[in-house]
């Protein structure tokens, strides 16, 4: 009998820093669900803890440019004096094999990625519970001013003020409710009809 | 702090008979999700065993002409020598308070919720695991002859033809697992932007 088959998809998490998302991503590489991280190039130099090809793929800026050149990334930014991109082929087949793609991109990337690939995106905008807990969590260092903590969290604001061109709102006012939805936007997403492959088929199999 | 609210949704499960929709509905219902049964009118006369108000509302054939006449029905179909339908004013009071509302209609119910209210349904198509198990199933009893069958089976193929009208196309090959696939899917879309309320105001007092 013939399957039903399905394409991957690709899992945007956004959010302000300080509402939890590497948490939460991590959370989410853990789970059984096969999901694959995404791995970005980058111009900027690999720091002593980072691992080629797990972390990023690290290139020079001669290969970022001839890769942008030939329209290889689904998406890039340049952050400070350095260049990053999502390489498209491993996507592409990752999705066309069924398997799903975690991203954690910022708002600009998400929109790059809608353009490129709307079909396959899912995205998710986490919220952090409030705003002491926000300014908790940007408040990293004791030793931070006034000024660099406000300078966090108009960024943050900025960041947030993004979030109605996302498909989910989570609030992560409890890390393991929010780890939950999450899973089950993934899972209930792995069901959209429009994502299923071979369906006429089984159909037609079943009624035969 | 003024929280996130969200609007009910409308949860439709579809199915050929011998799928599983009827158990399928009765563990979702049954589940800890809050989510109501959409309760029909009819013009059938009450069976000893049914509850006015539970299982149907009871009414005559006069108040059910005047209900369609006032277009108090978000889909009705007449079967056999009954009609039936689906009061619009409880649905609409319960979405509006954050209720969620099962619904257990076939295809042509489906399409006239979609134009009723197309933002909040969220349609499920329930598939039987195969050819051989769909006949198992419609062979209720073991005195059915092949020809009563036979004719289960074509209206079985007709329902199941409308598969592509439906968001979410779940297969019955364990009925555990399609449950949790129904609870995701459930969960997945209360957590859907669109249906939020009050993000707004929330984001303006995290970044306040």
């Amino acid at each position: 009998m013939s399957a039903i088959r399905r394409r991957g998809l690709m899992l945007v998490l956004s959010s302000p820093s300080g509402a939890g998302k590497t948490t939460l991503s991590r959370r989410l590489l853990e789970a059984d669900t096969g999901i694959l991280m995404s791995i970005s190039a980058t111009t900027r130099p690999k720091r002593p803890n980072e691992v080629e090809g797990r972390d990023y793929l690290f290139v020079s800026t001669e290969r970022f440019a001839e890769m942008m050149h030939h329209n290889e990334f689904l998406e890039h930014a340049d952050v400070f004096d350095h260049r990053y991109g999502t390489p498209a082929a491993p996507v592409k087949q990752a999705i066309a094999q069924g398997r799903d793609v975690l991203f954690d991109i910022d708002w600009q990337g998400t929109q790059q990625l809608k353009e490129r690939a709307r079909e396959d995106l899912v995205s998710v905008f986490l919220l952090p519970p409030s705003h002491e807990e926000l300014e908790r969590r940007l408040k990293a260092r004791a030793q931070d001013s006034d000024d660099v903590v406000s300078r966090r969290m108009a960024k943050a604001a900025s960041e947030i003020s993004h979030w109605p061109e996302y498909d989910y709102v989570v609030v992560n006012d409890d890390v393991d409710r929010a780890h939950a939805k999450i899973l089950a936007i993934l899972e209930a997403e792995r069901a959209r009809r429009t994502r299923l492959v071979g369906v006429g088929e089984f159909v037609a199999q079943l009624t035969r």
